[in-house]
């Protein structure tokens, strides 16, 4: 496989820098090759505007869509969306490494989204979910949260990943991706601030890192989530009552 | 009611800026005020990192929640900020307006939260939820989507609002924010692209800005939407195995 890691952490000396290099380290070893995105470190501007379009369809109203589809149609896609389509191109599986802030992505992240994956261009009415662009690919989550694993599930506390993590899950399906389970390293306090000792916390977080390494290095045979497709939905994309939608 | 709308759409002059015209028209004729603040246009910065910090409590590794807690204590908490936080401590309802981008809002909202909602100032491990800082206050969110109302609903293709606004209305509860049933305008086209003429779009948006000017002037009287509180979990944060924690 050829991984793409998009990383999403302000400082890459943090626990989620960590990961991404476990992941590296365990690709690696098994023969697989790795490129790694540091979002912050690479000054990617998460923010949709019409700046970022030379050659507006519309120079007077930013229909975001609108000029998305301009843009692939003339060649003036921005050249930092162009490089990461491109790396998006070459790899086999897609890994998003980041915190958990506000029951979802960094803003940095969910705007790699409302930027990279361009209307017209990496989806169309017909080219998206089972049908999408980057069937046959993969993506995996990989979170970290501050609150322990015992604060989350249905109905916890903290929430539940399956809720919080559905909205990035979706867009991936959207896209065509194979969406696989997602990996959470909870607990991972900050410097002077931890719920228990700072020792017992480095050796928890050393076995979390060899967890998620074996994670990410199994990613070509774990089992899909599923997502309702195509079959699913009648025309005007309400799910039809068969017990496969019903998953849904 | 003093009502603060916070506005995230790149054009002013999209139909998102005629949402936020049409509810403080409605709201002033009952007599409310109202403060806009279009982040676009005011060039608000979402990315939380360092820089944003003058007073570094560490000024190598960069930990976001710890410098919030350090900038708050020391009274260093970055102006924009500090201007956001007043003009929430004016207001009785909240509104977030803004396009449905990725299943979620435009990375230009995220951020608002990463960065406004302060760890250690606006919340605490014991002043969240139900005990929230912001408690006795409303908050309504109000969406539009380019896909038509018939796509969206529980497995259908565009998915469910509950699960799709799922992580914005948990982390306004968990601010203490008493959270009102969401406004979403459907179906909204840009120039030159629409599923229907363009005079009968006008037409039916028309009565979609008459419909949020009352749906946000009946706040007051809005119906909350039911989240788990302190009451219904254990010390760790697990569900009670009670009648109301099951709606959780």
């Amino acid at each position: 496989m050829h991984v793409r890691i998009i990383q999403a952490h302000p400082d890459p000396g943090s626990f989620n820098g960590a990961l991404s290099r476990a992941a590296t380290q365990a690709l690696s070893r098994d023969g697989h090759t790795v490129s790694l995105q540091d979002l912050y470190a690479s000054g990617f501007d998460p923010v949709e505007k019409g700046a970022h379009y030379t050659n507006r369809q519309d120079k007077v109203a930013f229909v975001p869509l609108a000029e998305q589809r301009h843009a692939w149609q003339s060649g003036s896609v921005p050249a930092d969306v162009l490089t990461e389509i491109a790396e998006l191109e070459r790899a086999d599986l897609l890994v998003l490494q980041f915190p958990l802030w506000w029951h979802g992505p960094p803003a940095m992240l969910k705007g790699w989204f409302d930027r990279v994956f361009l209307s017209g261009g990496l989806y169309t009415s017909r080219v998206r979910y089972d049908a999408g662009y980057f069937r046959g690919r993969r993506a995996l989550l990989s979170v970290t949260t501050g609150a322990p694993e015992s604060a989350f599930g249905p109905g916890a506390r903290g929430g539940d990943f399956a809720t919080m993590l559905w909205p990035l899950h979706y867009s991936l399906h959207y896209l065509g991706f194979t969406v696989l389970p997602p990996f959470a390293a909870c607990g991972v306090q900050g410097h002077g601030y931890s719920y228990e000792a700072e020792d017992t916390q480095k050796t928890r977080l050393r076995s979390v890192l060899a967890a998620w390494g074996a994670h990410v290095a199994s990613a070509e045979t774990l089992p899909a989530l599923p997502f309702p497709g195509w079959q699913d939905w009648d025309a005007a994309g309400q799910p039809l009552r068969t017990e496969h939608a019903a998953r849904g």
